[in-house]
């Protein structure tokens, strides 16, 4: 099953617009195609100064005319005049010729200093050393360099610096390509009346959830009876849809009309039982080049089966994090079948004990629904007392 | 600002499929229209018989005529004769008569036993008490019983419960509806030929991406000038779109042109600024009922702004973890202005520690994206050494 999913880790490539990248993966470096910032602009609403100008206004305030004002707007602010002031607004273009900004908290208003209207001026009250609350063009980035490193998961902070560079899309490793499809002539849409010997199909929906939750993406679901021209029909659609891993459910055990067994075997699947319950019947194989994993029909196994043997790759390639495993005293007595891996469902407790959820049934999937954690019980263990620390998975 | 994003902890709730319900909170418990399993079921494949015909099985093997099969396929099975045995697949409805499933690893077949075709025995070698192998209708839960409780974030094995209780749609809480509002004359959009004095609007993109990240959903956005009218007309229109928050970035500061400060502080918006860099300006309003928070222009800023003030609602409504909180030891000597907490943006090393990763600018954005963590100073702390020990939040 490792070899068969090992394949998926190489990805291809997509382009997706910035706005949509959150959570995907950079598959190479992103280059900023202009420098950040892209203009000398203000730190601070204040006044731009050449600061030769009021180098000496600590000691005594000194006090210049105030000939404009550069807003954050489009537009190439004029040149500052040596011996005036410039009014300007935090972000806005620093004008060639001055090379500091005086905080506004750092002046008081001087009156009218010339005679046409409009015309002011500013008492500075402190000096102000060149480059003081001035960001220089390219200071955080210059144009060319890499804005963002391959391999990076994309949170809201690294689209708000692929955005700031302008740019739209950006290069992300594409997702897994998951089909999901249940087997059982028993099966019916969750919905869907119960005629005798029916049931609704839980794995269908459930699966694919779990597809989604481990970061792939679902490009193809249906449910087969136990027709193996059907299951072969479904299968060929869902590599026309682009599959690269197929999740059966259903149709591999001992019993007949085991429809993923019947078609897979004969082109070479390995279908047989894993030791460890719920979950024991496993298949995996090769469709027309295309990984199919199969699992038991029952949706408390299918869901193990799959959390165990299928998330962990996914994941990975997702670069989510891996289920955290945790070793706690159980709060209660075990006892397991010899020979078989148990997954216990349980719940951790107010003190931080494994208790048991339901039974170790594998049709218990209320029970499942109602876990936190599986107890891993060893297949040599057959029986653990309460306080024994045992190995937990979190759900 | 709490207590405006407190209102939305009461959440109004909608009904969702059950395949697009992962993640989503149930709204009430729910419970399952039909019993789990719905009917008595085999838990293995083997033969469905009386527990009293194979009693004395492990001693001498007792063999059954088979007189029939039963695959997990619609339909009722007849009832067993006593004296007989049933073929059964896992999952298939145990006939009435029976009351126990006898593996097939536990039998040999017996040869033909009677004349006619296909009439065939099996020689069952141990015995199973009643009750063994069969899974009772009822035996996970009773119809009308909680499958799921109420307030649980679902994950796929909920739903996999939900779907075999034949739900379709589950009633959820509400996702935060929130509009993104981005202000500034100098903003165009992302991939825009840049103009003298124009930068790209970063936080448009990275504030909504930052939203739904925080388990929200984007329902407005837009961009506008420093212009009253245009805001105001915006802010009604995310409105109309049933926005329950707008954050808007930029026009709030102390200078001329600053669009949110001059809409809403009229209106009765704190308009101020906190000690904090970055992202000391901030703006707190209800327009018509419905909250705006104002974060400033810059990306930085607002990034971190909507991490310290926004997103732990978010989160929490959400039922998503809170960003983690750790105590590790600085890499390098720091210095920090009094008077202010600030925010640098660091990164753990190889050894646990913190490194600063770019300066403390508000506006290095490429900084913040190389950044895995904050580290808090606080107010009254000008300098700290290597070796000391800071609070940081994980980004």
């Amino acid at each position: 099953m490792r070899s068969l999913l090992s394949g998926l880790g190489a990805r291809p490539t997509e382009r997706v617009a910035v706005a949509d990248a959150l959570g995907r993966i950079t598959a190479s470096p992103v280059e900023s195609p202009i420098a950040l910032p892209p203009f000398r602009n203000a730190q601070m609403d204040g006044f731009a100064v050449r600061a030769a100008d009021v180098a000496g206004a600590t000691d005594a305030p000194v006090t210049l005319p105030v000939v404009g004002e550069v807003a954050a707007a489009p537009g190439l602010p004029s040149p500052l005049v040596p011996g005036t002031a410039v009014r300007i607004m935090t972000g806005a273009q620093v004008p060639d010729g001055a090379d500091a900004v005086v905080p506004v908290e750092d002046t008081e208003p001087a009156g009218q200093a010339g005679e046409a209207d409009g015309a002011h001026a500013v008492r500075v009250l402190r000096a102000r050393a060149a480059g003081e609350y001035v960001r220089e063009a390219g200071s955080d980035l210059a144009e060319g360099d890499d804005v963002l490193p391959p391999g990076l998961k994309l949170g809201s902070r690294h689209l708000a610096a692929a955005a700031a560079s302008g740019l739209t899309e950006l290069l992300v490793r594409e997702r897994v390509r998951v089909a999901v499809v249940s087997t059982g002539s028993e099966l019916v849409a969750p919905g869907s009346a119960l005629g005798a010997g029916e049931i609704p199909d839980a794995n269908g929906v459930a699966l694919a959830a779990a597809v989604r939750a481990a970061g792939a993406v679902v490009v193809f679901e249906a449910r087969v009876r136990d027709d193996v021209e059907q299951l072969r029909a479904e299968l060929d659609a869902a590599r026309g849809a682009g599959a690269e891993l197929v999740i059966t459910s259903g149709g591999i055990s001992q019993g007949a009309y085991e429809v993923v067994r019947e078609l897979l075997e004969p082109l070479g699947a390995w279908v047989g039982a894993v030791a460890m319950q719920p979950g024991g019947p496993q298949a995996a194989a090769a469709y027309r080049g295309m990984p199919v994993i199969g699992f038991p029909g029952n949706p408390v196994s299918a869901q193990l089966s799959f959390e165990l043997f299928v998330a962990p790759t996914l994941r990975a390639i997702a670069g989510l994090p891996a289920a955290s495993v945790a070793s706690i005293p159980l709060a209660e007595p075990i006892v397991s079948i010899a020979g078989r891996r148990q997954f216990l469902r349980g719940r951790r407790d107010g003190e931080g004990r494994a208790v048991l959820v339901g039974g170790p049934g594998s049709h218990l999937v209320a029970g499942l629904a109602a876990s936190d954690l599986l107890i891993v019980v060893p297949e040599e263990v057959t029986e653990l007392a309460a306080g024994a620390v045992v190995e937990t998975i979190a759900l």
